[in-house]
Protein backbone atom coordinates (compact mmCIF):
# COMPACT_ATOMS: atom_id res chain seq x y z
CA UNK A 1 0.00 0.00 0.00
CA UNK A 2 1.14 3.29 -0.66
CA UNK A 3 2.37 5.57 2.38
CA UNK A 4 2.34 9.49 2.01
CA UNK A 5 4.19 11.61 4.14
CA UNK A 6 2.75 15.02 4.62
CA UNK A 7 0.74 17.73 6.13
CA UNK A 8 -2.61 18.20 5.30
CA UNK A 9 -2.95 21.73 5.47
CA UNK A 10 0.06 22.38 3.23
CA UNK A 11 -0.82 22.70 -0.58
CA UNK A 12 1.32 20.63 -2.29
CA UNK A 13 0.38 17.48 0.31
CA UNK A 14 -3.11 18.58 0.16
CA UNK A 15 -2.97 17.89 -3.62
CA UNK A 16 -1.97 14.21 -3.17
CA UNK A 17 -4.47 13.65 -0.69
CA UNK A 18 -7.45 15.32 -2.92
CA UNK A 19 -6.37 13.02 -5.84
CA UNK A 20 -6.04 10.05 -4.10
CA UNK A 21 -9.60 10.55 -2.54
CA UNK A 22 -10.44 11.51 -6.02
CA UNK A 23 -9.24 8.31 -7.62
CA UNK A 24 -10.35 6.18 -4.39
CA UNK A 25 -6.65 5.04 -4.11
CA UNK A 26 -5.75 3.22 -1.05
CA UNK A 27 -3.09 4.63 1.00
CA UNK A 28 -1.49 5.46 4.47
CA UNK A 29 -1.23 8.95 5.63
CA UNK A 30 1.71 9.88 7.83
CA UNK A 31 1.36 13.11 9.44
CA UNK A 32 5.05 15.14 8.85
CA UNK A 33 5.59 18.42 10.55
CA UNK A 34 7.51 20.80 9.22
CA UNK A 35 7.78 23.29 12.17
CA UNK A 36 9.01 20.51 14.55
CA UNK A 37 11.86 19.87 11.73
CA UNK A 38 10.63 16.59 11.17
CA UNK A 39 12.11 16.86 7.41
CA UNK A 40 15.54 17.35 8.03
CA UNK A 41 16.42 13.30 10.40
CA UNK A 42 17.92 10.92 8.60
CA UNK A 43 16.21 8.80 7.78
CA UNK A 44 13.59 11.72 6.47
CA UNK A 45 16.26 12.59 4.15
CA UNK A 46 16.72 9.10 3.11
CA UNK A 47 12.99 9.50 1.20
CA UNK A 48 14.23 12.76 0.25
CA UNK A 49 17.59 14.51 0.07
CA UNK A 50 15.87 17.87 -0.23
CA UNK A 51 13.95 17.65 2.87
CA UNK A 52 10.61 18.25 1.59
CA UNK A 53 6.80 16.99 1.91
CA UNK A 54 4.93 15.46 0.17
CA UNK A 55 7.08 12.03 -0.30
CA UNK A 56 5.37 9.08 -1.60
CA UNK A 57 6.50 5.65 -0.60
CA UNK A 58 5.52 3.05 -3.26
CA UNK A 59 6.34 -0.09 -0.80
CA UNK A 60 8.74 -1.34 -2.97
CA UNK A 61 11.89 0.58 -1.86
CA UNK A 62 11.50 3.44 -4.04
CA UNK A 63 10.10 7.28 -3.13
CA UNK A 64 8.75 9.97 -4.89
CA UNK A 65 9.14 13.92 -4.47
CA UNK A 66 7.57 17.09 -5.54
CA UNK A 67 3.79 17.01 -5.24
CA UNK A 68 3.35 17.54 -9.02
CA UNK A 69 5.46 14.51 -10.24
CA UNK A 70 3.49 12.53 -7.78
CA UNK A 71 0.46 13.57 -9.50
CA UNK A 72 2.18 12.78 -12.78
CA UNK A 73 3.11 9.55 -11.14
CA UNK A 74 -0.55 8.44 -9.83
CA UNK A 75 -2.88 9.75 -12.40
CA UNK A 76 -0.98 8.20 -15.42
CA UNK A 77 -3.29 5.87 -16.72
CA UNK A 78 -6.85 7.68 -15.69
CA UNK A 79 -9.28 10.50 -16.92
CA UNK A 80 -7.41 12.89 -15.00
CA UNK A 81 -4.35 13.55 -17.20
CA UNK A 82 -4.62 13.11 -20.81
CA UNK A 83 -2.82 10.75 -23.59
CA UNK A 84 -1.42 13.16 -25.89
CA UNK A 85 1.75 14.22 -26.14
CA UNK A 86 0.71 17.92 -26.11
CA UNK A 87 -2.28 17.79 -23.77
CA UNK A 88 0.30 16.41 -21.41
CA UNK A 89 2.71 19.10 -21.93
CA UNK A 90 0.04 22.06 -21.46
CA UNK A 91 -0.43 19.98 -18.17
CA UNK A 92 2.45 20.04 -17.21
CA UNK A 93 2.88 23.66 -18.55
CA UNK A 94 0.27 24.71 -15.70
CA UNK A 95 1.58 22.51 -13.42
CA UNK A 96 5.46 24.45 -13.68
CA UNK A 97 3.27 28.03 -13.79
CA UNK A 98 2.27 26.98 -10.39
CA UNK A 99 5.22 25.90 -8.48
CA UNK A 100 6.98 29.40 -9.91
CA UNK A 101 4.88 31.95 -10.48
CA UNK A 102 1.83 30.90 -8.09
CA UNK A 103 3.16 29.10 -4.92
CA UNK A 104 5.91 31.33 -4.24
CA UNK A 105 3.69 33.85 -3.80
CA UNK A 106 0.31 32.98 -2.54
CA UNK A 107 1.67 29.91 -0.32
CA UNK A 108 4.39 31.75 1.21
CA UNK A 109 2.09 34.75 1.68
CA UNK A 110 -0.23 32.46 3.38
CA UNK A 111 2.42 30.04 4.99
CA UNK A 112 3.66 33.55 7.01
CA UNK A 113 0.17 34.54 7.54
CA UNK A 114 -1.42 31.03 8.67
CA UNK A 115 1.47 29.47 10.00
CA UNK A 116 3.89 32.08 11.74
CA UNK A 117 1.16 34.86 12.33
CA UNK A 118 2.77 37.83 10.42
CA UNK A 119 5.25 38.52 12.75
CA UNK A 120 7.09 41.96 11.71
CA UNK A 121 10.64 40.69 10.41
CA UNK A 122 8.17 39.47 8.10
CA UNK A 123 5.54 41.81 7.08
CA UNK A 124 7.31 43.23 4.21
CA UNK A 125 8.32 40.39 2.50
CA UNK A 126 4.14 39.38 3.26
CA UNK A 127 3.32 42.38 0.99
CA UNK A 128 6.05 42.10 -1.04
CA UNK A 129 3.98 38.98 -2.27
CA UNK A 130 0.38 39.92 -3.19
CA UNK A 131 1.79 41.48 -6.34
CA UNK A 132 2.88 38.58 -7.84
CA UNK A 133 -0.05 36.35 -6.65
CA UNK A 134 -1.98 38.71 -8.20
CA UNK A 135 -0.30 38.30 -11.86
CA UNK A 136 -1.10 34.36 -11.15
CA UNK A 137 -4.51 34.59 -10.34
CA UNK A 138 -4.97 36.66 -13.45
CA UNK A 139 -3.44 34.18 -15.61
CA UNK A 140 -5.59 31.50 -14.03
CA UNK A 141 -8.97 33.65 -14.78
CA UNK A 142 -8.21 34.62 -18.01
CA UNK A 143 -8.19 30.92 -19.24
CA UNK A 144 -11.35 29.85 -16.51
CA UNK A 145 -13.52 32.97 -18.65
CA UNK A 146 -13.23 30.61 -21.23
CA UNK A 147 -13.72 27.22 -20.22
CA UNK A 148 -14.36 25.61 -17.34
CA UNK A 149 -11.30 23.77 -16.37
CA UNK A 150 -7.43 24.76 -17.24
CA UNK A 151 -7.11 22.37 -19.87
CA UNK A 152 -10.39 23.10 -21.50
CA UNK A 153 -13.82 21.05 -20.70
CA UNK A 154 -12.38 18.26 -19.05
CA UNK A 155 -10.85 18.40 -15.59
CA UNK A 156 -7.10 17.18 -15.30
CA UNK A 157 -4.38 16.87 -12.55
CA UNK A 158 -3.49 20.78 -14.00
CA UNK A 159 -7.19 21.90 -11.54
CA UNK A 160 -6.01 19.77 -8.81
CA UNK A 161 -2.40 21.49 -8.87
CA UNK A 162 -3.84 25.17 -9.07
CA UNK A 163 -6.72 24.34 -6.32
CA UNK A 164 -4.42 23.93 -3.60
CA UNK A 165 -3.26 27.38 -2.76
CA UNK A 166 -6.07 28.94 -4.87
CA UNK A 167 -8.65 27.47 -3.02
CA UNK A 168 -7.53 29.21 0.32
CA UNK A 169 -5.63 32.41 -1.00
CA UNK A 170 -7.60 34.75 0.98
CA UNK A 171 -5.36 33.22 4.30
CA UNK A 172 -2.56 34.73 2.24
CA UNK A 173 -4.12 37.90 1.97
CA UNK A 174 -5.70 37.42 -1.61
CA UNK A 175 -9.36 37.92 -1.61
CA UNK A 176 -11.37 36.45 -4.99
CA UNK A 177 -14.34 38.84 -5.21
CA UNK A 178 -12.67 40.38 -8.43
CA UNK A 179 -11.96 36.85 -9.44
CA UNK A 180 -15.43 35.30 -11.00
CA UNK A 181 -14.21 32.41 -13.04
CA UNK A 182 -11.92 31.11 -10.73
CA UNK A 183 -14.79 31.44 -7.74
CA UNK A 184 -17.01 29.48 -10.45
CA UNK A 185 -14.10 26.61 -10.62
CA UNK A 186 -13.83 26.07 -6.94
CA UNK A 187 -16.73 25.71 -6.20
CA UNK A 188 -17.51 23.08 -9.01
CA UNK A 189 -14.47 21.18 -8.08
CA UNK A 190 -15.60 21.49 -4.12
CA UNK A 191 -18.68 19.76 -5.61
CA UNK A 192 -17.57 16.72 -7.45
CA UNK A 193 -17.73 13.01 -5.76
CA UNK A 194 -15.34 12.31 -3.33
CA UNK A 195 -14.05 15.56 -2.57
CA UNK A 196 -12.43 16.49 0.74
CA UNK A 197 -11.52 19.51 1.92
CA UNK A 198 -8.07 20.62 3.08
CA UNK A 199 -9.59 21.08 6.93
CA UNK A 200 -11.45 17.49 6.79
CA UNK B 1 9.17 24.31 -38.23
CA UNK B 2 9.22 24.81 -35.10
CA UNK B 3 10.17 28.44 -33.40
CA UNK B 4 11.66 29.31 -30.14
CA UNK B 5 11.20 32.50 -28.66
CA UNK B 6 13.95 33.08 -26.07
CA UNK B 7 17.34 34.77 -25.14
CA UNK B 8 19.98 31.88 -25.50
CA UNK B 9 22.06 33.75 -22.52
CA UNK B 10 19.07 32.34 -19.98
CA UNK B 11 18.97 28.96 -18.77
CA UNK B 12 15.48 28.21 -19.43
CA UNK B 13 15.42 29.02 -23.07
CA UNK B 14 19.29 27.48 -23.11
CA UNK B 15 17.60 24.37 -22.23
CA UNK B 16 15.61 24.07 -25.77
CA UNK B 17 18.44 25.29 -27.59
CA UNK B 18 20.85 22.37 -25.95
CA UNK B 19 17.83 20.02 -26.17
CA UNK B 20 17.03 20.57 -30.04
CA UNK B 21 20.79 20.63 -31.13
CA UNK B 22 21.42 16.98 -29.53
CA UNK B 23 18.13 15.63 -31.00
CA UNK B 24 19.04 17.44 -34.69
CA UNK B 25 15.04 19.13 -34.57
CA UNK B 26 15.03 21.94 -36.87
CA UNK B 27 14.00 25.10 -35.86
CA UNK B 28 14.38 29.09 -36.01
CA UNK B 29 15.36 30.74 -33.13
CA UNK B 30 13.76 34.40 -32.46
CA UNK B 31 15.74 36.10 -30.12
CA UNK B 32 13.79 38.31 -27.29
CA UNK B 33 14.95 41.15 -24.80
CA UNK B 34 13.15 40.76 -21.51
CA UNK B 35 15.09 43.91 -20.04
CA UNK B 36 13.27 45.53 -23.53
CA UNK B 37 10.00 44.04 -21.78
CA UNK B 38 9.65 42.36 -25.05
CA UNK B 39 7.50 39.68 -23.40
CA UNK B 40 4.84 42.23 -22.55
CA UNK B 41 4.07 43.57 -25.49
CA UNK B 42 0.02 41.99 -26.78
CA UNK B 43 1.44 39.74 -29.20
CA UNK B 44 3.60 38.27 -26.71
CA UNK B 45 1.18 37.45 -24.17
CA UNK B 46 -1.08 36.04 -26.96
CA UNK B 47 1.52 33.03 -27.23
CA UNK B 48 1.97 33.27 -23.32
CA UNK B 49 -0.50 35.30 -20.86
CA UNK B 50 2.09 34.19 -18.16
CA UNK B 51 5.09 36.95 -20.03
CA UNK B 52 7.93 34.78 -20.03
CA UNK B 53 10.02 32.85 -22.44
CA UNK B 54 11.05 30.35 -23.65
CA UNK B 55 8.22 29.79 -26.14
CA UNK B 56 7.53 27.25 -28.45
CA UNK B 57 5.66 28.13 -31.77
CA UNK B 58 4.37 24.52 -32.91
CA UNK B 59 3.66 26.06 -36.28
CA UNK B 60 -0.07 24.72 -36.30
CA UNK B 61 -1.60 27.29 -33.87
CA UNK B 62 -0.53 26.14 -31.08
CA UNK B 63 1.84 27.47 -28.70
CA UNK B 64 3.55 25.81 -25.46
CA UNK B 65 5.82 27.78 -22.70
CA UNK B 66 7.62 26.68 -19.40
CA UNK B 67 10.94 25.19 -20.23
CA UNK B 68 10.78 21.79 -18.88
CA UNK B 69 7.43 21.19 -20.40
CA UNK B 70 8.76 22.30 -23.13
CA UNK B 71 11.68 19.83 -22.84
CA UNK B 72 9.03 16.88 -21.98
CA UNK B 73 7.02 17.36 -25.26
CA UNK B 74 10.18 17.55 -27.34
CA UNK B 75 11.86 14.65 -25.85
CA UNK B 76 8.72 12.73 -25.24
CA UNK B 77 9.58 10.05 -28.22
CA UNK B 78 13.75 10.05 -27.80
CA UNK B 79 16.29 8.42 -25.40
CA UNK B 80 16.28 11.03 -23.71
CA UNK B 81 13.28 10.42 -21.68
CA UNK B 82 12.31 7.03 -20.26
CA UNK B 83 9.36 5.14 -21.34
CA UNK B 84 8.25 3.67 -17.70
CA UNK B 85 5.94 5.90 -16.21
CA UNK B 86 7.97 5.36 -12.61
CA UNK B 87 10.89 6.81 -13.99
CA UNK B 88 9.32 9.37 -16.47
CA UNK B 89 7.92 10.52 -12.98
CA UNK B 90 11.77 10.87 -11.58
CA UNK B 91 12.58 13.32 -14.43
CA UNK B 92 9.79 15.10 -13.32
CA UNK B 93 10.73 15.26 -9.66
CA UNK B 94 14.71 16.64 -11.00
CA UNK B 95 12.84 19.32 -12.75
CA UNK B 96 9.74 20.50 -10.39
CA UNK B 97 13.38 20.24 -7.87
CA UNK B 98 15.20 22.69 -10.78
CA UNK B 99 12.29 25.40 -10.73
CA UNK B 100 11.78 25.35 -7.05
CA UNK B 101 15.05 24.95 -5.13
CA UNK B 102 17.26 25.49 -7.76
CA UNK B 103 16.52 28.14 -10.35
CA UNK B 104 15.41 30.79 -7.91
CA UNK B 105 18.86 30.75 -6.13
CA UNK B 106 21.56 30.03 -8.71
CA UNK B 107 19.69 31.39 -11.63
CA UNK B 108 18.41 34.74 -9.71
CA UNK B 109 21.73 35.42 -7.99
CA UNK B 110 23.19 35.45 -11.44
CA UNK B 111 20.68 37.66 -13.38
CA UNK B 112 21.14 40.00 -10.16
CA UNK B 113 24.87 39.60 -11.24
CA UNK B 114 25.65 39.53 -14.67
CA UNK B 115 22.48 40.86 -15.99
CA UNK B 116 21.88 43.98 -13.74
CA UNK B 117 25.73 44.29 -12.22
CA UNK B 118 24.92 43.39 -8.70
CA UNK B 119 23.72 46.98 -7.87
CA UNK B 120 23.71 48.61 -4.05
CA UNK B 121 19.59 47.75 -3.87
CA UNK B 122 20.01 44.05 -4.81
CA UNK B 123 23.01 42.98 -3.00
CA UNK B 124 21.05 41.77 -0.12
CA UNK B 125 18.78 39.54 -2.25
CA UNK B 126 21.73 38.17 -4.02
CA UNK B 127 23.79 37.38 -0.86
CA UNK B 128 20.60 35.52 0.72
CA UNK B 129 20.94 33.28 -2.39
CA UNK B 130 23.96 31.89 -1.73
CA UNK B 131 22.75 29.10 1.12
CA UNK B 132 19.64 27.99 -0.91
CA UNK B 133 22.15 27.66 -4.07
CA UNK B 134 24.28 25.63 -2.25
CA UNK B 135 21.86 23.59 -0.57
CA UNK B 136 20.22 22.63 -4.34
CA UNK B 137 23.89 22.03 -5.38
CA UNK B 138 24.62 19.52 -2.33
CA UNK B 139 21.42 17.72 -3.55
CA UNK B 140 22.79 17.04 -7.14
CA UNK B 141 26.16 16.16 -5.79
CA UNK B 142 24.88 13.56 -3.25
CA UNK B 143 23.58 11.98 -6.65
CA UNK B 144 25.93 12.11 -8.95
CA UNK B 145 28.44 10.76 -6.40
CA UNK B 146 26.56 7.37 -6.88
CA UNK B 147 25.57 7.54 -10.77
CA UNK B 148 27.38 9.18 -13.94
CA UNK B 149 23.93 10.86 -14.74
CA UNK B 150 20.99 12.30 -12.58
CA UNK B 151 18.38 9.44 -13.54
CA UNK B 152 21.73 6.85 -13.06
CA UNK B 153 23.76 5.54 -15.97
CA UNK B 154 21.40 7.10 -18.58
CA UNK B 155 21.64 10.70 -20.01
CA UNK B 156 18.44 12.38 -20.14
CA UNK B 157 16.43 15.96 -20.03
CA UNK B 158 16.60 15.97 -15.97
CA UNK B 159 20.10 16.33 -16.98
CA UNK B 160 19.55 19.18 -19.55
CA UNK B 161 17.29 20.95 -16.97
CA UNK B 162 19.75 20.99 -14.44
CA UNK B 163 22.61 21.56 -16.58
CA UNK B 164 21.43 24.90 -17.60
CA UNK B 165 22.43 26.59 -14.90
CA UNK B 166 24.52 24.81 -12.93
CA UNK B 167 27.29 25.29 -15.63
CA UNK B 168 27.13 28.95 -15.30
CA UNK B 169 26.71 28.86 -11.40
CA UNK B 170 29.96 30.86 -10.94
CA UNK B 171 28.56 33.97 -12.70
CA UNK B 172 26.03 34.20 -9.75
CA UNK B 173 28.71 33.61 -7.06
CA UNK B 174 28.72 29.76 -7.23
CA UNK B 175 32.27 28.11 -7.11
CA UNK B 176 32.47 24.61 -8.18
CA UNK B 177 35.65 23.73 -6.33
CA UNK B 178 33.97 22.12 -3.85
CA UNK B 179 31.47 19.46 -5.97
CA UNK B 180 33.65 16.95 -8.01
CA UNK B 181 30.91 14.51 -9.17
CA UNK B 182 29.02 18.24 -10.62
CA UNK B 183 32.24 19.26 -12.48
CA UNK B 184 32.59 15.39 -13.65
CA UNK B 185 29.44 15.49 -15.01
CA UNK B 186 29.28 18.91 -16.42
CA UNK B 187 32.57 17.77 -18.19
CA UNK B 188 30.62 14.36 -20.13
CA UNK B 189 27.79 16.63 -21.14
CA UNK B 190 30.13 19.13 -22.46
CA UNK B 191 31.67 16.32 -24.52
CA UNK B 192 28.78 15.12 -26.36
CA UNK B 193 27.65 14.78 -30.18
CA UNK B 194 25.80 17.81 -31.00
CA UNK B 195 26.58 19.70 -28.06
CA UNK B 196 26.13 23.60 -28.42
CA UNK B 197 27.07 26.00 -25.33
CA UNK B 198 25.08 29.17 -24.03
CA UNK B 199 28.22 31.45 -25.25
CA UNK B 200 28.16 29.88 -28.22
Amino acid sequence: MFKVYGDIQSGNCYKIKLLMNLLEIDHQWIHVDILADETHTRQFEKMNPNSRIPVLDLDNGEYLSESNAILNFLAAASHLLPDDGYLRARVLQWQFFEQYSHEPYIATARFIRQYLGLPKEREAEYHAKQEGGHKALAVMEQQLVKTPFLMGDAFSIADISLFAYTHVAAEGGFELEAYGAIRRWISAIEQMPNFIGMHA
